[in-house]
């Protein structure tokens, strides 16, 4: 371990669409833990719409952004050295290390994994954005079967896996998407019944011919004009799961809400509800249970997209804001 | 009765803001009822706002709007003849009659009442406004004691009700009116908490100053700026109750939603939730019943502004959308 910790900091904050240039790498030793803590190698980085969030201010649940920090993200690492019991060396973890091959964490912020696949999975569909889509599609929108069940970023990380949870519970399910290769993966590879495009020029019409019989739970990921289209097409009683907004984070001017908040709300007895992971930590397990079985049954199918390298952190980030990724975005770190 | 039977009719639909020149007053001759019907004499017209949202179109509940119609609403009306068993001649009932001085009613759709007070009271307090403000408040709202409940509109017919109603259950409770004349019956008549004028230049300081602890429910009756000023308010797990949109309804062109949806409510974890009153209807009774009471005991004061002769309706709904209720308007037409 002669080598130095590399680290990805915040050099600026943006103030319009966020660049690579917001990000500058520095080298600085490689900590050593103290009592009670461990020395965490990064393997895996997790690359989330929801950190651009963090950058904006006062719209997000991050706080007030800071410049010459290290990123934050959540990464899987392997524990290096140890000055913490119960945590040995070699042990496979999650924690919040940031854009950065070492770090320095508390024993008790660590979160100890044994694996089912590739060690990424645990940022994603047993991670983060799966666990997001599991309790958001079941505890917020709570879809019965055979109920429509619309998904904005279905192709996205969350939105992949909410959209494949509801089909499993007998729902029909029809994804929004950028483009019409993702669309394809969605319904020839996921199982949607159904999935739109929203740059095409009759986005509005195609999506209510996706679907018929109108909408009972919309997952929303983006806000912004998807939602505008899905409150028209929504069902009498029902459900719009508020997940996020990923079409507003990259900008220092979010838009206006969508005409018919809240009005439609009122005639068509609409519920929106928000929700962050964290209010469920007590069904965790439970739900990496649930998920853990789907995917060894061939249920879920786990989409995931790759980068190599750190330094390569902004670009999938800058690249994931314009919806470059298809499931799950990774950089890899180490082996 | 030799007379006429006088209707003020929807002569053209509005384009912008509603004015009397959408209305026209004809006379035609008094209808008899057939077999299972009543002539039913109006005495009493409830003005709500809601009906100028009927004129709009697309955005209402009320279907599509048409013109040389008689314009609709609830009244309290007296049983003049009646060609049906079970409703006497002299029953006091409501029912859907429109701007009229007669109509004729199938049985099955007038309800009987025992009036405790002036017959007006079927109209508001007791009637569709109140109701709505007792299921928005207490079933979607759910207010707990000594949270803060935020009430816009709250001079008006709804609103005021549920202040109320959210007082007695031991909340703190803030309205938002439109006049500072307003806002003191709100605190001195009402027993109001505090009300904010939301015309004050510095509304949204004043709010703030209002809700020092945030605001836990909002019964929002407006929409509009006055909704994106709460959502900046609200507390994590707050409620947001749709009851009704009045700042959108006297235009042809609603504004777009508010900044912060759905981003607020992702963040704060807030709940919106729209509702209409017909699907509270097995809950009718026991609410009417609590009503009274609180009324009998001094609990709830009953607040009304009146104006004499149907020709008055389209005055009395016009001033209405300009704000210049105090309570609930009724538009007192027969003895």
């Amino acid at each position: 371990m002669a080598e130095m910790n590399r680290q990805i900091v915040i050099a600026k904050l943006p103030r319009g669409p966020l660049t690579e240039d917001h990000f500058v790498l520095r080298e600085t030793p490689i900590p050593e833990p103290e009592a009670g803590q461990v020395l965490c190698r990064t393997l895996d980085l997790s690359i989330d719409a929801g950190t651009r969030a963090g950058l904006q201010g006062s719209a997000s649940y991050a706080g007030k952004p800071e410049t010459d920090i290290v990123m934050n993200g959540t990464v899987v690492a392997r524990v290096e050295k140890s000055a913490a019991p119960g945590v040995p060396e070699g042990q496979i973890v999650t924690c919040g290390a940031g854009w950065q091959d070492y770090s320095v964490q508390k024993a008790e912020r660590v979160r100890a994994v044994e694996p089912i696949g590739p060690l990424s999975w645990e940022l994603g569909v047993l991670g983060g954005t799966g666990l997001t889509a599991y309790f958001g599609l079941l505890d917020v929108g709570r879809p019965a079967a055979g109920e429509t069940v619309l998904v904005s970023a279905a192709a996205g990380a969350t939105g992949n896996v909410a959209g494949q949870i509801a089909r499993l519970k007998g729902c029909r399910v029809v994804g929004v998407t950028g483009s019409d290769a993702k669309a394809a993966v969605l319904t020839e590879k996921l199982g949607f019944d159904a999935a739109v495009n929203y740059k095409d020029d009759d986005f509005r019409g195609a999506l209510k011919a996706a679907c018929p019989d109108g909408i009972d739970v919309y997952f929303d990921n983006t806000g912004g004009a998807v939602l505008g289209a899905a409150l028209f097409r929504m069902n009498t009683n029902g459900r719009i799961v508020c997940c996020g907004v990923v079409s507003q984070y990259d900008t220092a001017n979010p838009e206006p809400g969508p005409r018919g908040v809240p009005g439609l709300l009122v005639n068509k007895r609409l519920t929106m509800r928000g929700f962050l992971l964290f209010d469920f930590i007590k069904g965790y397990a439970e739900a990496r249970a649930d998920l853990r079985r789907w995917i060894e049954e061939g249920k879920l199918q786990v989409l995931e997209d790759r980068f190599e390298g750190l330094e390569t952190a902004p670009r999938a980030l800058v690249d994931l804001l314009a919806g470059g990724n298809l499931g799950k975005r990774i950089v890899h770190v180490a082996d």
